[in-house]
C-alpha cells in the first residue's frame, strides 16, 4: 500500500477501502494474511513456464488498480478502483499443497462448462496443481459423498457442451456443514460459480473460514444469464443468450407477419433486469414493444399497452412483443388476486408472465374490441440456457477462470472476478451482492430501445423526474456505458 | 387409355379408376376434357427450350403410371397406380392465355415460400406465363380486393425466408364466392397450397368449377408439417421440422442432465399423427419416452407413465420425454372435466397437452411420491414452423411445384401432386382427404422407437391384436416404408 | 424359393438370379448355406422383445422382394427386384456366438459415426450381442494389433460428432492377411463401411471366406458423400452435404454481389458424379452455372464458358459458378501438359480444378478482355465432410445399420444394404461396384438445373443424340427418379 | 473548453491536443467552427422526441472525455483522453438542410449492412433527415452517375444479409474528383466506412473540404475484420468472424482426428495482425499451433515448426495448425525466390501462405522424413466474411453508427468513432491510421495462446528482450486489455 493512503475496514461489511489523492478510492479484497499474517510465500511457477518466458511485466504490479469511471471531466475526482486481477510474483500456495474444489449453483448458463474447464486447466497447466474435485450438484453436494475428480483430460471437450458437467441445484446451503466438509476433505481453494444468492452464500462461507482461521481461499465466479450483476462489464453467457434469443424473435416475426393481425409474443429471461430483452431487441430490429422489469407499464386506457397494440396492428398488420420474465409482475399479482387460476391439484397456477399477458391480450381483443387477433407465444428460455457458450463467451470465460485461479494462488480470498471496463479485476463480495445491475430507464440505452420500437414509455415524465431524482444523480457522473 | 382396360367413374367420389391385367389399377385424376371435350391443344413450349433440347423422352408418356406397391411377391397383384406427373407433349393452355393464382392456407410450414416461388418461376420460365396473382391471406383473400402480383423478380429470394409472403389464414371458405371471384378475375389456373381441410375445400371448388363448365384447372399442393397426408412419401417441410426439433430435444437433454431428477419435456407438433415426434426421437437418441396420438397411454398404476418416469429417474438420474400435441387427448379431456382450470375471463384453459402433462407429473411426484423432480417444459412449435426450408425441402418443393404446373398446363384438374415411392404423381383429391396418414404402431418403425427409448408400450398385446386386426391386414401386404 | 421360378448362378459374378413370371427377376444375395448347407438355425430373439411384441408381421416374409422399377405401363415387364432387408424369423447365429467387427474406410462422410453406433446398438439391443470390435484405421487395421472395443456406452453420443471414431484410411487391402486376421480373432460377422473401392475389397474378402468355407457373414454399408453408388436411392451423408454446401454458395453469392464484376466460384465434392453440385444448385437458386463431370464443357469460343461469364457479368454485374471436383478434368489435363506448374520440390502441382479454373478465368479476363473481374474461390470440402449427420441422415443411417445387422444375423453374406425406392433391400456386391451412379444429362433433373441457371448446355444436340443412344434406351423405361 | 487548459494544434497532423492537470491530455477532433467560426446552431430535435423525454442528462456534457488508461496506480498521470461521442444539446445542421451520403470501401466484413442501416435510421428517426444517398461501389462511386437512395424502408432488413448493399471496391481514390462530386451533389455529411487505407483517404478528403471551406462533416466508421485498428476496443464484425472461424477449426480437428498422422491446417484472415487467429485459437481449444504475423517462426531445425509437428504427431497422432494469412511472409518470400511457381500465363503464383505452408510440410515429410502424413488445408476466409453480423456485432454497429451521426450533426468532422474502454468516443483520423493494432507477443494474451497450444515460441528470449525494449516500455504502463 503506497504512502499517503489510508486504509479503513468497515467492520459491518468487512470491506477494505484504501484512499489516495485526487479522490482515488480502492475497494480492496481480503487476503489470507489479513488473518494469517505469517504465511510463507513461494515464487510463481509461471516464471519458468516457456510460454511466459518472453512476457514483459508478466506479473501484475502490486499497485495496479482498475478504474471504474471512464467518462471524466478534467476536474472530476478519480473515483472507485478495484484491484487488478492477474498473476502475482509471489504466491501463497505450493503446487503440491493445493487441493481445490469447484461447485456450480443455480440455473444453467452458456459457458458454465468452459469456466469449469479453465479452472481445472489453469490450475494444472499454470500452477502444476493436480488435486481438483468437482462438487456434485451445487452446494448440497458438499455434504454428499460423491465428488467428481477433475483433470485436464476429463474436461477436455466439455466447453462444446451445454449445461454443467458437475450438475447444479438451488439452495441447499448450510454454512457450517459446508465448511466442515471443506475442512474434512482438506480442501484449501474453493471456486464457487453462481449468481448473487450463491455469492452471498460464498461470502458467508468465507466469513466462517476466516473465523475458523483456515488457510482456505474462496473465489467466486459470478454467473447470471440475466447480466444483472453490478460492477462487472457483463456476465459470461450473456452474449450467447442474446444471440440465441434472435431465433425466437425471428420466429415471432415470421409467424406474426404471415397472418392478419398477427402478434408474436416472446418471453425472455430476466427476473429483475431486462438486459437480455433490451439487447435482443436492439440486435434484432424486428421488435415493436420491449417490456422489462425496470420499466413499469399498464394495459388499459390511454397510453396503455392495449391501445398501442391496436394502433400498431391497424397500421402495420402485425407486431412483435418481447417481454422479460419479471416485467409486469405487479400487474400479474393484482390480476391473480381477482381470479382463481388453479391447477388440477388446486394450487395457484405458476405466474408465467408470458402466458398471462398472452391471455390478457386475447381476452381484451376478443372481448371488448371484437377484433380477431392471432397471437403466438414463444418461450425459448430453456433452449437458450442449454446451449454451449459461443466463441466470445468462451474466451471471456477462460480469462475469468484464470483470474480466479491467479487470485486464489496469490492468497486473495473472499472475492469475485470480473472485467471492469475491459480489465479483469478482483471485487469484494458485498459489492456484487448488495444490489443488482438494472437497466437504467432514464439512460440512453433504453431510449434507443424506445426509439427503435416506437413503443410508448408508459411514463408521465413529470412524475418520473420527481421520483427518480436521487438515482439519477448517481447516474449523472458515471454516465451509461455507451 | 390402352386397350384391355376398363374405366369406371365412381359418381360419389368422382374418381376415375382404370383397371388392367394382373390386378393393375390406375386411380386417375380428372381432366378438363372430361367436361369440355373439344378443347384445343398446343405443342408444349418446352420443346424449343434450350435447357431441354437434349433431354430424351422428356415428355411423360401418356401411359406412365407410378406403382404404390413396392414390396412384392412373385404372384402378388400389381395393385394401385397413379398417373405420373411431368410435362406432356400437348398442353391445353397457351402461354398468353394463362391467368394463374396462388393461395396459401392454414399453419406455417417450412418451404411454403419455395413452393410459391417455384410455381411462379415454373410457369414463367417453362411456359412463358406472366399473369400470376397471389391471393392475400388464405381462402378469404379470394373475396378481398388486395392481391399480390407475382413475378420471378418479386419471388427471387423468398425461399430463404420463413413463413409465406402471401399470408395465410384458417377457414374462410365460401365456395360460391370463391368461384365467383375466380370467374370475375378471369383466372384459369388455381394453385392451392394447404392441408387436408384446405384440399377438401379445393375439391369442392373444383366440383363447382366443373359444374359451371369453366376452363379452369385446380391443382393442390398438399402442405402439412405433421406429414399426415396419406399416399405421398412425405410432405414438404417435414425434414426441416424434424431437424429443427433436435435443438429442443438437445436442450431438454442438457437441462435434465444438469440437475438431480431432471426431466425435460418437449412438446412437438402432431395433432393426429406423431411422425415428427417419432422421427425426431429416432434422429436424436436422447429421448427416453415418445408419446404420440396413435399410441394410447395411461399415467397411473402398473405399466403407466408415472411408474416408468420414477424407474428411469432412479436408474439414470434424468430423462427426456417427447410428446406430440395430440397425444393423450383422451386423458386430458377426462382430466379437464374433473377440475376447473379457467383463465382470467372464466374461459376454460386451452388444453395444451404439454403444460397439462407437466403439471400432472409435478403433482404426482410432489404429492404422492414426495420425490423432488425438476421438470423443464419446452415448446418449440413456432420456432420450428417459422424457419425456411432446408436444402432437401427446397429441392423437394421445387419438384412439387413444377409437377403442379405441368399438370395444370396439360389440362389435368382436381388433383394434388406428390411423390409416390420417389416418383412424382398426380393423385385425386379424395385419396388424400379421405383419411390421414398415421404412425402404424404395429409396424416396425414404431417398434424401433420403443426399442431405442425402452419405454413401455402401454399396451396389452392380446387386446391389441383383436381390435386392430382389420387395419393390420391392409398393412400386411404393403408393409411399412422401410 | 417359390415354384415356377428358375435360379441361375453366374459363375463369373457369382450372382444368384431368380426369374419369375411376367418378367419378374430377383437379383439375390449369397447366403452362408450356399456353401455351408447344414448350418443350424435359431429363433429370432426379437420375438420376445417387448418393443416388438405388438408388431404384426414383424418378420420379413421370405419371399418379399423390392421392385426397382416404379414407373410402369400396363404391359411392361415386372423387371429387376432385390431381396427385402429386415429381420427374419430364423437366424443363423446365437447371441453368445457372435463376434462382430466394424471397419470404416476412405474419406469422411457425415453420418459415419451414426452407422457405427447403430451397428453396435442394433446388435446389442436387438440380438443381445456384446462382442463387437472396432478395427482401427481402415483395412490396414486388420493386421495391426490395436482394436477398439465397442459397447453401447462407448458409442452413446458419437452420432453428434463428425468423422469416425474408428479412424479411416485409404487402400491397405491385403485379402489373405485380412481373412487370416478374421480367422485368428474368431470374428464371424464383418461390417465394412466404405465406397466402391472398399466394397470391391469386401467382395474379394467374401470370396476368400467362402473359399475357405468359414462361417463368417460379410455385410457392406455403402458410403459415398458423392451419392455415386448405383441402385440405392441415395447414400448416407448426402443430404447433410447438400445442406452444408448452401453456406459456401451463399457466401459466394454475397461476395460476388458486393463488388463490380464479382464472380464467386465454389468447388464442391464429386470426382465422378455431380450430384452434390446439382442438388446444391437446385436448392440454392443463387447459382448461374453448374459444372459437373458428366457434362463436358469448353472454355473458349462461341457457346463456351468464357463467353457465358462475360455475358452474365455484363447483364447482371455478378455471378456464381459451382464446379464439382471432377468436372473439366479433360481440359485440366490438356492444360497441364502445356505448362509446367510445379511445386517447390519440382512435382507437378495437384490438379485442383477449382484453383485451375479460377486462374484460367482470371487470365482470360485480364489478358484478352481487359475486363477487371473479382473472382473469389471457395472450397468448403473439408468443412462439409467433417460435420455430423443431420436428422434425416441420422434416421437413414440407423435403418441402414439395422438392415445390415438383420441380414448378417439371418445368414446372408456378400451383400450391401440400401434403400431401393424407399424400401431397404440387400443387394449383391457386384451390382453396386460394377458401375457408378451418374447424373444423366439427358434426363429431366439436369434439364431443371440448366433451366434454373440459364447456362449453356455446351452441347451440340445432334452429336449427342447419336452417341448416347444406347444408354438412353435404358433410361427410357426406368425414367428418372422424379 | 474549461479554464486551466491549454490547446495546441499540431500543424503537421492538424491534431487538436488539450492538456489539463495531473497529466490529463485530450486528443480532440476537428469541428466545423474551426474554419467556419460563425455557423449558427439549432436545438437538438431529440429534446422533443418522446423516447428521450425521460432521459436525464441525455445530452453529452461538452466536457465529457473518455480515458484511454484504465489500469492505474495511485500516482500515475491521467494520460490520454478522447472526446465522448453522443448527442449534443446544440447541433449545427437543420433536419431539412442535411444531405448525407454513405460509402463502403475495401473487403467485406460482417455488420457492414447494419452500419449502413443505422446511419440511415439514426439520421431519419433521431434527426428527421431524409436526404440520404448511397454511393455505389466504394470511392470510385463518387464519380459515377449511379447512386442508391437510402430510406428506412429500403434498409429495413438488410442487417440480416451479409455483404454490403452499396457494393464496395478497393482504391479508386481521387480526392479532387471526390470533393468535386460532394460539392456538385450538395452533400454536407459524408459517412465513410472502411479500413485504414480508406480512413487515410477520408482524412485527405476532410483536409480538402476544410481547404475549400465547405460546411461538410466527414465521419469515418472504421472497418477491419482483422481488428487491427488501434485505440478502439475492437472493430465491428470481429466477434462474428471469430465465431465463424470455429467451424473451420472444428472441421480441421475432425479431419485430422479421423486419420493416422492427420494434420488440419486452417488459414484465417489477418494480413498484419493475428487477432482472429489468436482469439479463434483461444475460443476453440482444439488448436496445437497458432501462427501469426507478429510472431516470427522458422520451419527447419531445432525448435522449428517441422520438429514440433513431428513431435506432436508422434505423441498424439494428429494436430491442428491455424495460420493467419500474413504469418511467415518472410519465409514465403525467400521460398519464392528460389523456385519458379508460375501460373498458366507465366505469372508468379499468388503467395497464399496456407497453400505454401501445406506444400512445404508435405514436401518435408514425404522427402526427408519418409513419414506419411495426411494434411487437409481449409481456407474459410470468404465463408467468414460474407455472413451477417451476429447479435453482439449488430448492437455494436448500431451504437457506432449513431455515434457517427450524433457527431456529424453536432458539427464535428474529421473523426472516426469507436469504443474506448467500452465508451464510444470520437477519435482524430491520424490516431487510427498512423499505426496498426497488433498482437503484442510479449503480453499475457499471447502467452495464454502459447500455454494452451504448447507450441514453441520460436524465440530466443534474450534476443527478443533487447530488440523489443522500446515497444515494451509503452506496453508497461497500459498493460494488455485483460
Amino acid at each position: 500500500m503506497g504512502k499517503g493512503m489510508e486504509c479503513s475496514e468497515n467492520s459491518q461489511t468487512n470491506m477494505k477501502v484504501i484512499q489516495g489523492e485526487a479522490g482515488y478510492v480502492l475497494e480492496d479484497v481480503p487476503h489470507l494474511t489479513d488473518y494469517l499474517p505469517d504465511l510463507p510465500t513461494f515464487p510463481n511457477p509461471l516464471q519458468s513456464n516457456p510460454a511466459y518466458a518472453v512476457v514483459k511485466q508478466y506479473f501484475v504490479n502490486v499497485d495496479d488498480s482498475v478504474a471504474q469511471k471512464i467518462v471524466v471531466h478534467k476536474d472530476s475526482p478519480r473515483g472507485v478502483h478495484f484491484r487488478r486481477a492477474g498473476p502475482r510474483q509471489k504466491i501463497y500456495f505450493e503446487s503440491d499443497e493445493v487441493h481445490a474444489c469447484v461447485v456450480t449453483c443455480g440455473g444453467l448458463c452458456p459457458g458454465l462448462n468452459t469456466v469449469i474447464r479453465e479452472i481445472v486447466c489453469g490450475l494444472y497447466h499454470m500452477y502444476g496443481v493436480n488435486k481438483i474435485l468437482g462438487i456434485d450438484g451445487g452446494y448440497r453436494g458438499f455434504y454428499a459423498k460423491n465428488t467428481v475428480p477433475l483433470t485436464p483430460k476429463i474436461v477436455d471437450d466439455i466447453h462444446k457442451r451445454g449445461g454443467t458437467i458437475l450438475g447444479t441445484s438451488r439452495g441447499g446451503h448450510d454454512t457450517s456443514k459446508i465448511v466442515d466438509s471443506i475442512q474434512d476433505r482438506g480442501i484449501n481453494q474453493v471456486y464457487i460459480i453462481g449468481g448473487d444468492g450463491t455469492q452471498r452464500g460464498a461470502s458467508v462461507i468465507f466469513e466462517e473460514i476466516r473465523r475458523r482461521g483456515l488457510k482456505v481461499a474462496v473465489a467466486g465466479i459470478p454467473k447470471t444469464i440475466d447480466n444483472d450483476i453490478p460492477v462487472i462489464d457483463k456476465s459470461f453467457g450473456f452474449d450467447t443468450a442474446v444471440e440465441e434469443a434472435q431465433r425466437a424473435i425471428n420466429a415471432a416475426h415470421v409467424e406474426a407477419g404471415s397472418i392478419e393481425n398477427g402478434l408474436g409474443l416472446v418471453k425472455l429471461m430476466g427476473r429483475y433486469s431486462g438486459f437480455i430483452a433490451m439487447y435482443a431487441t436492439l440486435a434484432s430490429r424486428d421488435v415493436d414493444c420491449c417490456l422489462i422489469p425496470e420499466s413499469p407499464f399498464y394495459l388499459e386506457g390511454k397510453g396503455g399497452l392495449f391501445e398501442y397494440i391496436e394502433k400498431r396492428l391497424k397500421e402495420n398488420g402485425h407486431m412483435v412483443i418481447v417481454i422479460a420474465e419479471g416485467a409486469g409482475l405487479d400487474l400479474l399479482s393484482a390480476s391473480l388476486q381477482n381470479t382463481d387460476l388453479k391447477d388440477a391439484s388446486g394450487n395457484k397456477l405458476l405466474p408465467d408472465v408470458g402466458l398471462w399477458l398472452s391471455q390478457r391480450i386475447k381476452d381484451y381483443f376478443s372481448g371488448q374490441q371484437k377484433m380477431v387477433i392471432n397471437l403466438k407465444h414463444i418461450d425459448p428460455t430453456y433452449m437458450i440456457r442449454a446451449i454451449p457458450g459461443n466463441a466470445s463467451d468462451n474466451v471471456y470465460s477462460t480469462l475469468l477462470s484464470h483470474s480466479a485461479v491467479h487470485g486464489a494462488m496469490a492468497g486473495y480470498t473472499g472475492f469475485v472476478v470480473g472485467p471492469v471496463n475491459g480489465r479483469h479485476a478482483m471485487i469484494p463480495f458485498n459489492r456484487i451482492t448488495e444490489k443488482q445491475n438494472k437497466v437504467v430507464i432514464t439512460d440512453r440505452m433504453w431510449a434507443r430501445v424506445l426509439a427503435s420500437t416506437n413503443q410508448p414509455s408508459f411514463l408521465n415524465p413529470k412524475d418520473f423526474i420527481e421520483k427518480e431524482e436521487p438515482q439519477t444523480q448517481i447516474q449523472l457522473v458515471d454516465g451509461g456505458k455507451y
